[in-house]
């Protein structure tokens, strides 16, 4: 078969999510409390719902997706696996370049797999309301989507400066029935405090989460909840249907071997997605290359320590165990808001730790222009964060090249860039740079979890 | 099979477009030159390539989709034809409800199964360069991409206001290499004159038509040609690809009979795109009720005559037969800009002549209402244009619900609205509006066609 691509019929579909945290050579680790004890499943009962705090914490390798998660998936799922062909004629190598489409759902990325599920849990518990933060909007408008088809309200805390700069991020919140507020607000203590303070200030996602989750634990009836777009192990499973379809259609598209398995990280769920499947055979034995691919200016998987720190930068969340820059981290203003997170998903860096994965970091001016190429030769316009993932892939492709092999690579498409053009444009009037980190400002970002208990895995 | 969504393999791609020339019981009008006789295929070689020509002219019921062509489709197609479960759900219809989704095409619209086919013939018969016109952007976009994947250079004239008011459509363009220029520009005799007269002119449709026009024509080496995204004869052709698949995949879904066929109509190339193949069964005696659905304030098939008139304002072009509104006609400022063109084209004109169409005007406010029903409901936001079918079909699902009648529906989700989204704040903040147009503005512009000859099916 020779097919641009490779689509799998609805009865196809995966019907249970892949839990990595079963096949781990070592178990994950805890998050732990401030008095550095594991946080336990009732401590984080008025944050989240039972049954998604068990997912958080199951080692069960399958777990089934519910009935009604499969039937709002099936609005954009399974997504189709194309064949980038134009894209191998262009550089003239002899890999064979597969993506997994996630930009045909309705929020233009691969987010909605679990607001769906999170919507879905929360209203199965009771749940009448979710609170979450956003920074650029595509979480926000995910979560928002998922609400409006579960029949859930929805309220977005944006950060202030991109409430402001991107309007039709919020608009599509709005379109979907998301209240969407400028963070910090003043429905919030912590927003009002740092209001108080700062009249001005532009926002963080550190501030946005603290106003999330205090809206969310405050409310007197007890009928809401915060829900968190990445990072958490219930996000990673949610998005293993991205791998699950992927290995599916490459057994159609007639490959029987994967060698390079590619996907953008910033919290890392859309790489987890397509990668925890296929992470599974490494495991097993398999000769996989899984890449996680970040941004040089927030290099939290090739420069930051494995270490215990908070979530946000309020240290109002529990202490996760994950490659950190520290959550005092400002990283370099590039347009990949996703990636621009100081810690990563405790799966992916238990992963990293256990040489399961090649991370890598690439500067935004060569993801940039394979970006264009793309444009060009696939036609679609990519997302700034997928467009790390590109640059990954035609690094790649031209070692197979120089190489002289027919290696097979996957990457995760995982979303698209129509809401984020003007990154596009900075980058075609020559006005996008790279931002090279200074090796002390690294040290002295991370000398700040000094105090903070070290994981193990030995 | 029950599902909510319809794929078609690679291999069931329809090979061949369908042209309804070759069925209408009487045949189409010529159009007309200057001097009233009709314009012969080597009058408009300057502007179009002769293979393009040559299909604009035939009447050969079957033409071969070229094989790169087919190549390129399959990037976005066959695009999924879905259930509207949960609209039916929500309106308690019985009627069972589909729609084609060509939001999923890398533009976003239905436009590039006629961009690409267009590039194609331009390129195959030697043209280094394509000119054409833009207003809200979808076209230049469409063409831009096409012009990307087949190596040709485009050059897009974009009504000024739009130019400056959505920056977004010119950033999609330049990042697939198109140059768009805003129109009136200083690069053409048209733009140097008007400018000349009224520097600080919105520019319009007509101007920006007669300098794409003029830049191709005037090129000195000839490798120059303009193309136009809808009303022509060829582009009816290059959409029906949408019908042809719909119909495969109908049968598919276990359905035998359609009963009623809807889409947007403003130049009509994607109501032409589905609907043709089943005009064809009407023709043949099926009792399908096929529905175009035009804007209220710009009732070209509703309210106007079947008449000779020019494509543009500054009658550049030949004389075409169609529903006119008189080419001077300026609609009001409704957003769904594609919908906004004072004619419509001539092979939809000849079958609503002929009895085989069912045209229906809508106001705004109702399709902007119906468009966040379908947001909320079936997920996806629609282009402002596409809501003008939603809302027809929702009309048509209830009046099912009235009659107790088991009707099966399916529309045309001709594309997103992700770049339009500032409807859908005028919408929700109570600022959007209906615009009635008084009957005797409507006379008063019909009339200035008095002069010009009346087409005869006879």
């Amino acid at each position: 078969m020779n097919a641009t691509k490779i689509f799998l019929n609805e009865q196809d579909m995966p019907k249970q999510w892949y839990n990595l945290a079963a096949d781990l050579p070592k178990p994950p680790l805890p998050p732990l409390g401030p008095d550095g004890n594991p946080v336990s499943p009732d401590m984080l009962a008025p944050v989240f719902p039972m049954n998604l705090i068990e997912q958080e914490v199951s080692t069960q390798r399958w777990i089934d997706i519910p009935e009604k998660v499969l039937e709002l998936y099936n609005l954009w799922r399974p997504s189709p696996l194309y064949r980038a062909k134009r894209l191998e004629e262009y550089l003239g190598t002899p890999a064979r370049i597969y993506y997994k489409n996630e930009g045909v759902s309705p929020a233009g990325s691969h987010k909605p797999n679990t607001a769906v599920a999170q919507a879905y849990y929360n209203k199965e518990f009771g749940i009448k309301r979710l609170t979450t933060e956003t920074g650029a909007g595509q979480w926000g408008s995910a979560l928002s989507f998922a609400c409006a088809l579960l029949g859930l309200e929805c309220k977005v805390f944006m950060v202030r400066i991109s409430f402001d700069q991107k309007p039709y991020r919020r608009l599509m919140m709005e379109t979907w029935g998301g209240k969407c507020i400028p963070s910090p607000s003043s429905e919030t203590n912590a927003g009002r405090k740092i209001l108080e303070e700062n009249p001005d200030t532009p926002g963080s996602l550190g501030i946005a989460i603290s106003e999330a989750v205090e809206a969310a634990v405050t409310d007197p009836t007890g009928g809401t909840r915060y829900s968190l777009g990445s990072v958490l192990n219930h996000v990673m499973l949610h998005q293993t249907v991205i791998g699950l379809e992927a290995k599916k259609q490459l057994k159609l598209a007639g490959e029987s071997k994967v060698d390079i398995v590619i996907g953008c990280a910033g919290g890392g769920s859309n790489f987890a997605g397509l990668s925890f499947p296929f992470v599974a055979d490494k495991i097993n034995g398999a000769d996989i290359e899984i890449i996680p691919v970040e941004p040089s200016s927030c290099p939290t998987m090739t420069k930051a320590p494995f270490s215990y720190d908070f979530g946000d930068t309020a240290e109002m969340t529990p202490l996760l165990p994950m490659h950190s820059l520290g959550h005092k981290f400002v990283p370099p203003p590039i347009h990949a808001g996703g990636l621009r997170y100081h810690g990563m998903a405790p799966l992916v860096s238990h992963a990293i730790e256990l040489g399961l994965l090649s991370p890598r970091a690439i500067h935004q001016l060569e993801c940039y222009e394979a970006a264009m190429i793309w444009a060009r030769t696939e036609g679609f316009i990519s997302a700034p964060e997928t467009s790390h993932a590109i640059a990954a892939t035609i690094q790649e492709a031209k070692r197979a090249k120089e190489e002289g092999k027919e290696k097979v690579i996957i990457l995760n498409w995982s979303g698209h860039g129509l809401m984020d053009l003007t990154g596009y444009e900075a980058y075609m009037n020559g006005k996008l740079f790279d931002y090279p980190l200074p090796e002390e400002e690294i040290k002295k970002s991370i000398a700040t979890m000094a105090h903070l208990p070290k994981p193990s895995l030995a």
